[in-house]
């Protein structure tokens, strides 16, 4: 077992083609010893977004503080403190905080190539 | 995409042995065609914890509220609002809420038989 508090844990920039304002921190994954999928926190500032894109594998996403969207080729999907957000393989989406406070999110990601 | 709040999710009472004061939501699911993993959610009241056991499959971990302690062979590991626990496939492993509000959290485990 180890347990850690997440302010504890490295955050980077995320520095991918149309990320604006977004930081990441890898909780738990394979270099923890996690043998099937990581858990990374996400931080968006306001007026900032993640890409919109699509991957093979799917997102699990719990919305911990602030106010943003959601969106897909449907739209914007309000999401708030205790949202969760399914995005399955091969869907296109990304995160926008359209609010005045920090947007944070768990996501989660099987591990991949 | 799907989203929902956490709440209007089902909750029900975790009725296994060893299981004091334990309700769970499964939040994304195979029901929502989650190809890998799970997320859940759980809520121990004050005085409850999970059962102390161990089972071939891994726990991601991180505290949305309250006061407790990851426990393991080693002992108590404190954690609070913030806190990331991994547990390895076949540690033994509870939780327990020792303060005097509801411990709150999120656990992903991998789908298995």
């Amino acid at each position: 077992m180890w347990t850690a508090d997440y302010r504890e844990i490295e955050q980077t920039r995320v520095e991918v083609e149309g990320a604006v304002g977004v930081r990441i921190r890898w909780l738990i994954d394979e270099s923890r010893g996690a043998p099937n999928f990581a858990l990374r926190e996400f931080e968006v500032d306001p007026g900032g977004h993640t890409p919109y894109h699509s991957h093979p594998w799917e997102h699990e996403v719990f919305i911990l503080a602030g106010r943003g969207a959601s969106v897909d080729a449907a739209g914007r999907h309000p999401v708030g403190p205790g949202s969760v957000v399914y995005v399955a393989p091969g869907e296109e989406h990304n995160f926008i905080n359209d609010g005045d406070e920090i947007l944070r999110f768990l996501c989660i990601i099987p591990h991949h190539d």
